[in-house]
């Protein structure tokens, strides 16, 4: 399988360097990240992000502060980890992923405790290239799960918001995996990709990745899904997920629960695709999920050449909106696709993985 | 009552000057239209638009080509004016207002079959004028009409769509109207403006019409639209529009379906607000509609430093969808407002209208 590129440590361990995502599709940019604030900067900023890519992300940063730390006690070292991770979890809100691999990575050092600091670097190191294996491996078997959702023997088009793609992820993405997946074995889909205002990742990321790997792509503005559903184009939406409550309620970039609501009207399959680390199992519902508020000037000024609005004009700018569980046909994780009603079919899978 | 002056005749009768709407917000700029491409490429360009608006500055262009024909026959004078009747009209397809703007100057000409050319060139410029000063009050009855819809003892939320405020029409316009109106009278309604992709008339327009006037305005991305449903802050949706059919099927600018079809779903009354001008009588159904397409740059370098997709990747760009009228709670018209079965209470229109 081929090795991700998007995240990934530096030879000497101590940085991780990754593709910044803000400068595509015009410029192919790597960044090495040393410091916790350049690593919370390319969080926050958006030069690494997908919840996956953002989780893996976090982990090597983790194991790269831990392994500057000095090799002194134990209590030291926990101490130190305790307060860059606290800070790195503090760069999103949303995305469950992000605390997710930082809790990961902490609960192993809380398991070493009488282990030597250098020994526990070298775990720590170990531990995020594992959990980044282990993405691509979900990342595989989400991509086989939602391809049995498609009737390839007919065409079929896709609508897809944001990117939950290969950079996003580790490789294939999510919602995207089925359609590259697909692709290998030689079958096109037609896929309708939001362009997803205001950071353009459907634009800048989704309609390049596709392109790239030779898919039939169309980019449209976010307000022109209902009349390509609407002249029969769509077959099915396939979307990421940042965060999803027990219940089924799904955290995804903002603008997914309108898509919902539009495929429910037009009678359209609407699948969230995401690995089981997005799944919050302390979280009820979506009412206790918080949504991140982003700056203005994304809408405003970001990207143009001129402001697009006076300075004086208000914005509301949430990053992400919650889709109602009522309105997903399924949620496709590596283990299978769960189906309504996900109170149990998610509390089948809790105790499956034992959680 | 305040005179426009995003449409009007030069002094000498020679020219047609407009406020240049693809400037805003940033500049202040005013062209004189002198030549049919000038006026043609005005139209087309959407440095004129608004479907009333269209209709007012077609009129005058008429008015200002005819005036500088040579004073022969009127044979010659009839050929003329309709080779460039044609020519404007083709400008752009969806907004009716333009063709019936122009039909009804041609309807002028042959009614004047035995008048002196340079007479029919001063009822043209007359016509025009009384065109305007007509959609001045259709504006003013529209906006009282739809001021009746909103209770405004309690705080009421407005969620609109593209730009259907006094820069469209003349004055107050057709959806910002009732807000405008009532700002008058010093009620404040809290107005979410859709930015309207890929264009940005929303927030180009809206937001900088709104906030002029001292309105409490809050831009959105068009994908926000949703959440800002969800979270109850808006009481009712306010839309113009292009082209309306027999039946109250509605088009309007891209992204006006999906926007009924969210309100649809939240239970908020959803109204469209135009002058009875817009209503196409010839046209059944929103089938019969023709939608415009437009070049794919402007979903992709429109507006930007650089690129935000490749080039190699398609872009589907209509300008405009159809909101079938199911989806619509009312059409607020000059006359009243008008409520399902459209198909009625339009016959009952057209009957005291005696069209």
């Amino acid at each position: 399988m081929r090795q991700p590129t998007n995240v990934r440590p530096r030879e000497d361990g101590l940085a991780v360097v990754i593709q910044d995502q803000t400068a595509l599709p015009a410029r192919t940019v790597f960044l090495e990240l040393e410091t916790e604030e350049q690593m919370y900067d390319a969080i926050f900023e958006l030069k690494v992000r997908g919840a996956p890519a953002i989780g893996i992300c976090a982990a090597y940063c983790y194991a790269v502060l831990a392994s500057k730390l000095p090799e002194g006690g134990y209590d030291d070292f926990l101490a130190e980890t305790r307060r860059f991770k606290a800070y790195l979890d503090s760069a999103r809100p949303t995305a469950v992923n992000l605390s997710w691999a930082l809790n990961r990575m902490e609960k192993l050092v809380l398991a070493n405790s009488g282990t030597p600091v250098a020994q526990i670097k070298k775990l720590l190191r170990d531990e995020a290239a594992r959990l980044q294996q282990e993405d691509m491996r979900v990342c595989a078997a989400i991509a086989r799960h939602g391809l049995t959702l498609l009737n390839l023997k007919k065409g079929v088009g896709v609508l897809t918001h944001c990117n939950a793609g290969p950079l996003a992820t580790s490789v294939y993405g999510t919602a995207l995996g089925p359609i590259l997946l697909a692709r290998e074995q030689g079958v096109n889909i037609r896929v309708f990709a939001d362009e997803t205002r205001p950071l353009l990742q459907g634009a800048r990321l989704t309609s390049y990745e596709l392109d790239q790997a030779g898919v039939d792509v169309t980019l449209i503005c976010d307000s022109m899904a209902s009349i390509v559903m609407k002249n029969g184009w769509v077959d099915v939406c396939f979307v990421g997920c940042d965060r999803v409550a027990k219940n089924g309620d799904t955290a995804n970039k903002i603008g997914t629960s309108g898509l919902a609501i539009l495929a429910k009207h037009y009678g359209i399959p609407f699948y969230v695709l995401g690995p089981t680390s997005t799944i919050d199992f302390a979280c009820e519902t979506g009412e206790d999920i918080e949504i991140e508020l982003r700056d203005p000037d994304e809408i405003k000024k970001k990207f143009y050449t001129e402001p697009m609005a006076p300075d004086t004009v208000k914005c509301y700018n949430p990053a992400f909106d919650v889709t109602d569980h009522t309105l997903i046909s399924g949620i496709v994780t590596e283990h299978g696709i769960l189906r309504p009603p996900y109170t149990q079919s998610m509390e089948t899978l809790r105790a499956k993985l034992g959680l």
